[in-house]
């Protein structure tokens, strides 16, 4: 039964056809993000794709549907501080409306936090809101200060 | 009277030299930072000049001491969300104890926040203390949300 699911629901990383699979509609679902040409979905992709193990993004793909149906990404940050240490930084985790419940999300977020151990990060982080806090408190995180935005206006 | 503030307290860019006047010490007073060999930081120094004007660390020399007195950095991350959207990551600031009062965190913070607009970032985001958001509320910055953290053991 585990081994059937994890085969079901493994993760793995972003592939370029994963723009077919409904990849860029999953991420609507989390923020703003108008349609985005083949054009430019390749050229972030390889640009993301150059940094290598730096930028990882995971995907659960839904076999019965092929459809993506989870992501998240984790790029790593090179610091001095900490003996020139470094910090995985999650961003952009979401599961599809319909596929919530299955703990997709926890799979997500081991895969990332697994690979910024794996990187030697002493730490990884996310920004969440208050409704997603219990959710990352289960996943091993713990709120450590606040998260600050300035926007620009030229978007 | 501006000018020569301007002048005397001008933030630049991290040059390899900085080591030698105070850097790693600077850092020392905001995080954990054990002794750095000089190759260790000419090694990460060379790995962030590598990505160029995606990571970008400003300091501030004191010209009298020939002392760094102030740091910021900035990184910028590559996203799908937002059409293929870039944020700009302000980590690591700090300003030397003993020259508090002169507004030299927020010369630092605009100029990260000045090279993310430049990079056409949609937006520059940090993580900071309670005791430090009415300073980053006075730098243009809100509270958007909480940052959750998870320590590996290997550190």
């Amino acid at each position: 039964m585990e081994n059937s699911e994890e085969q079901k629901y493994g993760v793995r990383k972003l592939e370029i056809s994963d723009k077919g699979k409904g990849f860029i509609e999953l991420l609507q679902q989390l923020s703003v993000c108008d349609s985005v040409s083949d054009k430019e979905f390749e050229d972030r992709f390889r640009e993301l794709s150059a940094v290598g193990a730096d930028h990882v993004i995971g995907v659960i793909e839904d076999e019965a549907s092929g459809k993506i149906i989870a992501t998240g990404s984790v790029f790593i940050e090179k610091k001095f501080l900490r003996n020139c240490g470094k910090v995985g930084h999650i961003e952009d985790v979401v599961v599809d409306s319909s596929a919530r419940g299955k703990h997709l999300g926890k799979r997500i977020i081991n895969f990332l936090t697994e690979h910024a151990h794996s990187m030697g990060c002493y730490k990884v982080i996310l920004d969440c809101s208050l409704d997603n806090k219990a959710f990352y408190e289960k996943c091993g995180f713990h709120n450590k200060s606040l998260q600050m935005a300035m926007y620009f206006d030229h978007h």
